[in-house]
Parts: C-alpha cells; structure tokens; sequence
C-alpha cells in the first residue's frame, strides 16, 4: 500500500470525530510496521487523548520502528495532554507522514521540526485537499480568526421560501429536515435572528432521534453536543417565553446593549457595536472565533442571510431546492439590496448536488 | 442475446431521427436472423422510407425466416408509403417484437393483428418505458390531441430570471444555451409571447454551428429543421422589423383578431378566441396538436410560463439554475396568481438533473 493509501484510511478515521472534537480539529492516525497496520486511532473529544496517543497504544511494542500517518501534524506544545511529538519519539516510531501542517500558532510545523530533530524522518503535503476538507472550521479559524461559516436555504425550484401569507412549513420534505440535523450536529453554532424566533418558535436543537444511522454510528446519544444557538436580537425581543431558552445547550443572545432579564445560566446575553440597524456582522464573526467557534451554521430569514452574503461573510451556501413552484407573490430567499447590474453579481460554483429524499441538495461554494 | 437487448438496439437506431422525424414518430428496427443481426433501419424523414423497409433493404434474402424487432407498432394503413406489414409479411419474417402499439387511430393494433392473421408470430410490451420516452410528443397527440409541452425556464438559483432592470443576457452560462440549442433541434414548435419578443428581439432559431457535435452526427447542416416559431401576440405589436420574422422556417402569430399587413410568405396570423387578456391557451395546444405539432419549448417570460402552468397545460419542465444570487429585487421566474397555501401548491417531481458548464440542469415531471 502507498503512503497515499494509508493516509486515506487515516482521514476516513478522523472523519469519525467530526461531531465531537470541536473547538478540536478532527484527526486520525494509522501505524504502518513492516507492511501492517499495528495501530489506529482517532481524536474522539477534547480532553480525550489525540489520534496518534490512541493509535500508539494500539500498537503497543510494535510502534518500535514503524511508520505513523496522521491527517495533521503532530502537537509539540502542552495543552490538555502532554505534546504527541514526545509519545511518538519515545515509541520509537521511525518516519512521520502528515497530510498538512497544523496553522495553530502554538503548532505551525514545530510538531516537524521537533520530530526531525529526534532524528524521525517526515514528510507532509499529501492528501492535502482531503485533509483540508476535513477540519475547514478549525483550520479557517487558525488561518484567519473567523469561523467557516455555511448558510442554509430552503426554498421551492423558484427560490421561494414562505406564501405571501408566511406560511413555511413544510415547503421540503422530512429527509431534507433531517439532514439539517447532520449539518447542525456538525456545526459549533447555529446563528439565526429575531425574527425567525418570533416568527417560527424553532427549538435549533439537534434531535437524536432525528439522526441518521450512519450518525449514530459514532456518536452515542449521550455524547451528543448541542451546538450553540445565537440569535441577533437588537430589539431586546426574545424572551423566557421562546421555546429554545429551555433546551440543552447553551443560547446567546446577540444585542446592541444589555436587557436586564434574569436568564438561566445556559442564556448569555452579548453585547456588540451597531451596523445597519444590525449588529456589526464583521465584529460578530471575528468575536465567535475568539470562542472558539470553528463553525457556524446560519439557518435565518432574507433579510440576516442576505447581509451576510453582502458582507461577503459565508463560505459556502447549501440550499434545499423543492420540486415546487410557489409564484412571485411568495417570499424571497434573499435581499441582497444595492445589486443593480448583473455584473455586480459575484459567480458562485456549484460544489456538490444530490437528491435528498425527494428534494435536492445544492452546495455552492461561495468564495 | 435476448429480445429486450435487439430491443435497445432498435431504440437507440430509432433516437437518429430525432431531429428530423416529425410530425412522425422516431422508429428504430432490427433484423435477426438465425441469432445475427441482418438488418438495421430508422426512420429519417417524413415522406422517406419507416424504419422497417429499411432495415428490410439491408436484411434482403437473410429476411425470410427472420424475428424482427420494431420500437413501434408496424402501420397498417397507406400514408405517404405503402404499410410496413406488407412488406413484412412479403418478406416472409416469421416474428415481429414490437415496443409498443402505435396509438394512431389508423393503426391502433390493426398492424399487429394484420401481422398475425399472416401467421406471423407477434409479440409486444418490452421495453416500454424507453419505446415511450422516445415519441412523448407523437403518442400524447396520437392519445389526448395535445401536444407535449416542455416549459424551459433559465434563472439564478434563488429563481431570479433578470435585475430590476430587465438586464438578463446573460445569467447561464454558454454552455446551458448550447444546451438550449438542442432542445429547441428536438421540438416541432417554441413558443413565446410578443413581451419577449419586444424585450430581447430574439432570433428563436436553431443556429448549425451552435449544435453540439453529438447532435450533427445525425443530423446534417442541409438537413437542419426549424421548430415554427409562435408568438403570442393579442395587441398585434410584432411587426417586420423584428428579427424573428426574417429567419428561415415559419413564424405563426398568435392573435386574437387579424392585423392587416403584408407578410412574407413563412409568416402565418392565427385568429383564437381570447381568455384572461391572452389568447385561450387549452384552444391553442388542441388546435397545435391539430396542426400534427407533436412537442411544443416553451421559451417565455413569468406570465405566460406562469398562465401555461396555472392551466396545467405543461408536461415538463426543464430550469437552467445558474451559480448565482441576484436579490429579492430581481424578476421572478413565474406569475401563480391565486396560490394563497401551501395546500394548493402542486408537488411536482425530479425527472433528472445534471451540470452544463457551470450551470444546472434540473428537469422536472409536472403531471
């Protein structure tokens, strides 16, 4: 087997993390000895050990000599766990394969060096697009200090979202709703605005039962994470009264100053500078990475979602199309104010179709 | 090989025709004899020889004793040629296979019967989800007097089809008008209304050189056909300065009283009764499908498209989804007066979807 093969049984691993490792990247380790794989592990939660700590105990003895592809370099700083780079010296591993570096600061190819230095052979920069693919959130955050962020429509084949008269539910179908599920199990945040609050009552919760099989897999009920809903209310409207404020998980409420309300201790009230009769969309994004979001998940109205697409804020669009017509009287998907002229509009591509359920799924990549 | 193999064969001779056949039907054949193939056949023209008598030319002696497979029911009766069962029964083929039955009036199951009361052994019902994909046109005419009716339709993926200003050239891609090239090579007919006309002056024409390769194969340039271009046009606003009327082919206008002017000879005024300040619609297919058009594109703006949909008069609809987001501020994609609830929205249903270029082809069944 190549060195291309066993790194991509090591991102198929890391893969399975990706419900739980967040603030985290996921990553995944194999342990090639004479032609075996002798270890395998992946980073299941922080606090847990990392992939390569998992995968050397696996291996046991036979880590002696042996070659170890991991889908990100390995750490060399104290976090929660002693660096992985001393457990990979001491095993007496001979050769480190990693897919990318690590941009953390703390990382950013010291993990290499430091292997190097212990006389370890290593080589990066192979499987990079996977494992790019694999920790967006995480490695945009390092990068550049703001969440990857993904906005989701859901509107009839002529982008339409609502009747004139509001009514939503349901324009798609269950399967395309418990898909959203996977997206908002995958998410750190989910952002939506007042108005859908007050409008819909959404719990924006992940529902175990509504996960699918292949989810489930390796993500057991009682480790399932909620992701953190935050909503945009400049107004001060949001109240005990809506139905997210008592689920599992944490809200934030995204304000323009203080409402003094006695809010249980899972509802955190913050405060950010104005925009446009919004809050500063800029600001908002750049204070989530300092939190620690890797990922948000915007599930709002036309009028948050296209602010965000004129910020030029969203990195990657997924709208659910269904097999519907509602008319031009039906509400919009987006308001994208001040495009006059058609080259004004910025090209999007699609990155991936596919049917789910009896609606389509259409992934655009934004940037 | 078996029956439903020589069958496939037969329906991919008889889609050579495609582009030529109507207003008849697309007729594919093949002879076998003793397991060989001795003979293969299509129709190519009205007025030239069915499918069978050609692949009976190239079977020649190796007929006698032959099964011959036929996408269509054998004709009986004397149009432009004598009826194929003639030849079939003078050839002395001892089975006929055929797809399906020809719903014209004047076969109608009269050929296989004719063939069996010869002694030929007849069988028919195999492959008939494909025998009927091939001729949607001819058999919903030969069954209903209506044509089939294709609504195209080209926006943005929020279903945006033109900025506020009307500026609309171009929001899809070259390559989903090539596509569009090819759609408008398979119909009898586009029709229109005389608000496109005035707004894009469009040629409405199938140009040779923007036909994909796949298509010139069996389609030559001397042979090219133009679909009839029909416009609607109740206020008699299309005049002879617009493109359209100048092009090869006939141009029909459809009107609801004559306008006295001296048109060149390929340009016909169509007098209908008037319905909801346009012409009636459901008058207008039936007296297409009188006319042996068998397949109608509808290429128009949001109200017709909207009118044709609203009376149920479309059978498929075909949306070019460009990588791109134009605003709540652009024109919609159709006019659905009276939609008020989600309950009166009709579920239509994915047929097929596929990338053009950069754009998105979805095709949609209405019925």
């Amino acid at each position: 087997m190549t060195d291309e093969q066993y790194m991509t049984r090591a991102i198929e691993l890391a893969w399975r993390g990706r419900f739980t490792t967040m603030p985290n990247p996921n990553v995944g380790c194999v342990i090639v000895n004479k032609g075996k794989i002798v270890g395998e592990g992946w980073h299941h939660y922080r606090g847990l050990p990392h992939a390569e700590i998992n995968a050397l105990r696996m291996a046991g003895d036979q880590a002696k000599g042996s070659t170890v592809y991991v889908t990100l370099e390995p750490c060399s700083h104290y976090g929660h766990m002693a660096p992985c780079c001393n457990a990979l010296i001491d095993a007496g591993v001979t050769r480190v394969v990693a897919a990318i570096q690590d941009p953390n600061p703390q990382v950013a190819g010291g993990g290499l060096y430091r292997l190097q230095q212990a006389g370890i052979e290593v080589k990066h920069g192979i499987c990079i697009d996977a494992a790019e693919r694999l920790n967006r959130g995480f490695l945009k955050r390092m990068r550049t200090g703001f969440p990857f962020i993904q906005l989701k429509l859901a509107a009839s084949i002529d982008g339409r979202t609502a009747m004139a008269n509001g009514e939503s539910q349901w324009i798609t179908s269950c399967a395309a709703r418990r898909d959203v599920q996977i997206l908002r199990a995958q998410s750190s945040a989910i952002l939506t605005s007042a108005i859908t609050v007050l409008a819909d009552d959404p719990l924006l919760t992940v529902r175990w039962q509504e996960l699918d099989h292949t989810v489930c897999q390796y993500l057991d009920k009682h480790h399932l994470r909620q992701p953190v809903r935050m909503i945009i209310d400049t107004q001060g409207r949001i109240t005990s009264k809506n139905r997210l404020i008592k689920q599992p998980g944490e809200t934030w409420l995204i304000r323009t100053k203080t409402y003094r309300q006695d809010w249980p201790k899972n509802v955190i009230e913050m405060v950010l500078p104005k925009c446009n009769r919004t809050v500063d969309l800029i600001t908002l994004m750049l204070m989530l990475g300092q939190c620690e979001i890797n990922s948000v998940l915007v599930e709002a109205g036309a009028s948050l979602s296209g602010a965000l697409l004129s910020a030029e804020l969203i990195d990657e669009l997924i709208v659910y199309l269904a097999p519907k017509l509602l008319g031009s009287d039906a509400r919009s998907l987006c308001v994208l104010p001040g495009l006059e002229h058609l080259s004004d509009v910025r090209s999007l591509s699609f990155n991936n179709v596919c049917m789910i359920g009896k609606d389509l799924r259409v992934t655009l990549n934004v940037r």
